[in-house]
């Protein structure tokens, strides 16, 4: 049978997803647990291989398997197996012909900045921390410029070999803790809306860009957050951002935010 | 001169705040710090004795020190100096006299409980996880009975060598992540009444305690917790949390909750 694993993790002690001759990840402590548990090697096909540091809530794993255990009960049993920063969050079996890369997807991700003058500890491999506040009704506008059908070569680094760098990013957000508390007490707003707004992307926020789309290409969503970031700073206006997709220029988009920052979130497979 | 620092850290690697025979803790990480940067030895004072795995948003920690250095610089001259896991927030001057258990002071401490069946990676350090269902409503109402001034014998530990046990709750409150998205859009509640309030404190969501009184008793903040949630699972009721307090006997409140799952928010001082 075909099975379909949703595996989170902790990035930090890997070098990405996807096995690789130096360093560990994330496929190779699936694959021995897999071989312990069912006695023979086990290849697996994973849904995205995140970068070192990348974390992740649910990456889709599809491997075949001749046994009699029930697929919901692999979860479990690969779990006692895995090591802490790993979790296999559901196991259920699909289709034969079932193919994370093939099926049409949604893939969403979230990348999270903290705004402080000190990096909060418990934070610190988690969430980007950046020292100047960003304009975050900016960073909204610019956000909108990307979602639907483009180009997005001037968002994957030079190095993605694909033969298209078309994607559709069916939605792409920025929101904030504070920007959150704002809208669950609106009366804060209209008695002082002059000063909410200000606070909104200041010191002590902190800010979570959502992105949700058929595919991504390498680097894209850090490329996203790294320019989303630039337009809050001022660096860039929201029609930079616009004028950069059409450009089909890497250099005219903002840096490669880091790693540490990224979480998959999860993919829903429109089937 | 005397200094007042706010010191976080993330508790995972320590064996608590104070300096203990064996094990490393953030006190004595601290000083091997201050004494690389004064070139020689300083006493410090801890405003609260986090336990082993106890994390901080911002710890006081006062000391003397006789320098031209200005208070406001130390934080960085310290923080090049310290783990990752450990930053000085802010660094002050405070009166001579100023002694963080002798100023009077509003502690607020938080405890995060996940509902989940499997531990997300990412949280398995910070957040306590649970695999049943909880009734909020339940704990909100026994968390109001802990607020005020009162003996809390029944809710600290047998070990704590203090003359009182009567300490002040400012406030004790109970949210939750669904609970603050109904709240953001209440026509959800509206629409379906039932449904929402269902779904606060099932599967997936986030539960933070939050506690602010004028101090805490050892491990008070963990058994609130722990009896908070006997409240949410339907072992206790909220009259027995009145029970429980007014019967001052420890074997009356529920278990200690786990050290990761309690940051301990900031002190703030009342002069």
């Amino acid at each position: 049978m075909r099975v379909l694993l949703r595996v989170a993790y902790d990035g930090t002690n890997y070098s990405g997803y996807q096995i690789q001759e130096n360093g560990d990840t994330v496929q190779e402590e699936l694959e021995k647990a897999l071989l312990d548990l069912f006695r023979h090697p086990v290849e697996t096909i994973g849904g995205s291989r995140t970068d070192a540091g990348v974390h992740s809530m649910g990456n889709p794993v599809v491997f075949d398997i001749d046994t009699r255990m029930k697929a919901e009960s692999m979860k479990n049993a690969l779990n006692v197996r895995l090591p802490e920063d790993i979790r296999v969050m559901s196991s259920v079996e699909v289709p034969e012909d079932f193919h994370p890369h093939r099926v049409p997807s949604k893939k969403t991700y979230e990348y999270r900045i903290r705004i402080a003058r000190t990096v909060i500890p418990t934070e610190r491999l988690y969430v980007h921390n950046v020292h100047v506040p960003m304009n975050l009704l900016l960073m909204q506008q610019a956000a909108k410029y990307l979602e639907g059908e483009h180009d997005f070569t001037s968002f994957s680094s030079v190095h993605a070999q694909v033969n298209s760098r078309v994607r559709t990013i069916y939605e792409c957000s920025v929101t904030s803790e504070r920007m959150n508390a704002i809208r669950r007490n609106p009366t804060m707003m209209q008695t002082a809306p002059k000063k909410k707004m200000q606070e909104v992307g200041d010191f002590g926020d902190l800010i979570t860009i959502r992105v949700t789309g058929n595919g991504f290409l390498y680097n894209m969503v850090r490329i996203i957050a790294g320019t989303l970031m630039e337009v809050g700073r001022g660096n860039m206006t929201p029609e930079d951002v616009k004028k950069s997709l059409d450009a089909m220029d890497r250099g005219t988009a903002g840096p490669t935010a880091p790693a540490k920052g990224l979480t998959m979130m999860g993919t829903e497979f429109l089937m």
